[in-house]
């Protein structure tokens, strides 16, 4: 079993917060992510995990200290696991922006260097972490997946790429059709290289359009109409339009006012976190 | 009408966090609060205001986005105002350690230079402030006071010091009796000078031993007992101590394996919440 070091605990909500490092074969590199354990799960009683997948410059810790998440998943017996949004550290490409590199991995495989060396974030996401924390947790392999704006991108693209791998999925302020906007142009161009059809494989959008039935999963997404980055980033209307043309079982709220904050998702996770119980406990 | 300049909004469960800055006369610099206003608040229907006071190094913000106060506030029709935890700037004392100086204010009126130009803080949170938030917001002067660390400190001592102006207390973690401990001994130093009497006045011990019926009112506080703080710096025995020679009506309530951080704070913040609406309501 690959051995994972603790580097915090903190009580929380009758469960326990906690931080863990290890090395990762995918990411090539030291790796860090969090774990929310309810009060429910324990060796006799395996709980069922959501996946958070975080935004851009962000790690394992804005989820979990803003969300307000602990509460509602310590009621609903769910554990939360949040990796880091990249790979880290010296020898690990970066660049001299926010929304490339360290904290901007995309979720998705590179094929490119300097950034296949360590950006191999989907087989770390899908692959590598859920084995690790069904090895070291009293977690079942019954699996939600979730996340904002680069990671709601990511928890949409890897449920549908993955389909067996996941009951249920969400997003907050997803950007919902990266192949069209700068934030997704710049990464695929960067991480994935010339070829538009290797981007479109890592485009909601585009997926949900072509989907299938054995790929189609609850999906919820909310989205803050205030949201700075609504227009030139998100656009969430895609993702409607392809839902509609391949019968993909999404919902998308609009929320007036709500911008693109943790205060907007602390303001609908425990609606978020109900969803997916509802649709773990139904399997 | 002093001004005020709104530097960031959000949506936040149906109120709104704002954020200000305002040139405060007590603290002669330039600083900046929060407010959070719950739905319930109009110019028709005035609300009662927590007032939060944060722990060392924090600023507004650690409690506006780490301790989930606002589902809570929003259910009860509560205000939330967090201040700085002290003058900043240029031309601000401050020291090359985080427990002195800027970001560690201890909300008291210091006497000494180079700190008195400045550091008026218990002026600024007990008088400046709420004259200023009940002009321009739709809330009352019906008061409650919670705070951490060096806030419950805070909160304690302001509370009997001035009990004209809050209605409840709470704390969480408070430095309960800072002329014994290291974080209170070298800020009264600092802050006050030598002489020791003048200390005491700003004990939150001292003050609930000598209190009076008049200064009594219902005052809840909550201490981890993983708080790696508890011994050296924290000591709520001499509280409890205080309070049975007084009759204070302080409840301390302990809980295992907590810690000092907002992990904690936010598992007990629907209590404490719920504990001053009961108060306020019954005003």
């Amino acid at each position: 079993m690959t051995d994972i070091t603790e580097i915090s605990a903190n009580r929380s909500f009758g469960g326990w917060h906690r931080q863990y490092e290890f090395d990762s074969a995918a990411l090539n590199s030291r790796t860090r992510f969090a774990v929310f354990l309810p009060p429910q799960a324990s060796e006799s009683h395996k709980v069922p995990v959501l996946y958070w997948l975080s935004g851009l410059t962000c790690t394992d810790e804005n989820m979990m200290q803003k969300a307000g998440a602990h509460r509602v998943a310590a009621e609903l017996g769910i554990a939360i696991v949040a990796p880091d949004t990249s790979p880290r550290g010296e020898g690990v490409a970066d660049a001299d922006q926010y929304d490339l590199g360290q904290g901007a991995g995309f979720y998705l495989n590179a094929t490119q260097a300097p950034w296949n060396a360590h950006y191999q974030m989907e087989r770390f996401v899908v692959e590598e972490l859920p084995a690790l924390i069904e090895a070291h947790f009293p977690v079942s392999d019954v699996r939600a997946i979730s996340g904002h704006s680069m990671g709601g991108h990511g928890a949409l693209v890897l449920a549908m790429r993955h389909p067996g791998r996941y009951q249920s999925v969400s997003a907050f302020s997803p950007i919902s059709h990266p192949v069209a906007v700068p934030w997704g142009q710049q990464a695929f161009q960067a991480y994935l290289g010339d070829d538009q059809t290797a981007w479109r494989q890592y485009d909601a959008s585009e997926l949900m359009r072509a989907s299938g039935p054995e790929q189609h999963r609850p999906t919820l997404v909310s989205q803050g109409l205030a949201d700075g980055f609504l227009e030139t980033q998100l656009q969430p209307e895609h993702l409607e339009q392809a839902a509609q043309e391949s019968g993909y079982p999404l919902t998308l709220e609009r929320h007036a006012d709500y911008d693109h904050s943790y205060y907007f998702i602390a303001s609908f996770i425990e609606q978020h976190l109900r969803f997916h119980k509802e649709v773990l406990d139904a399997r």
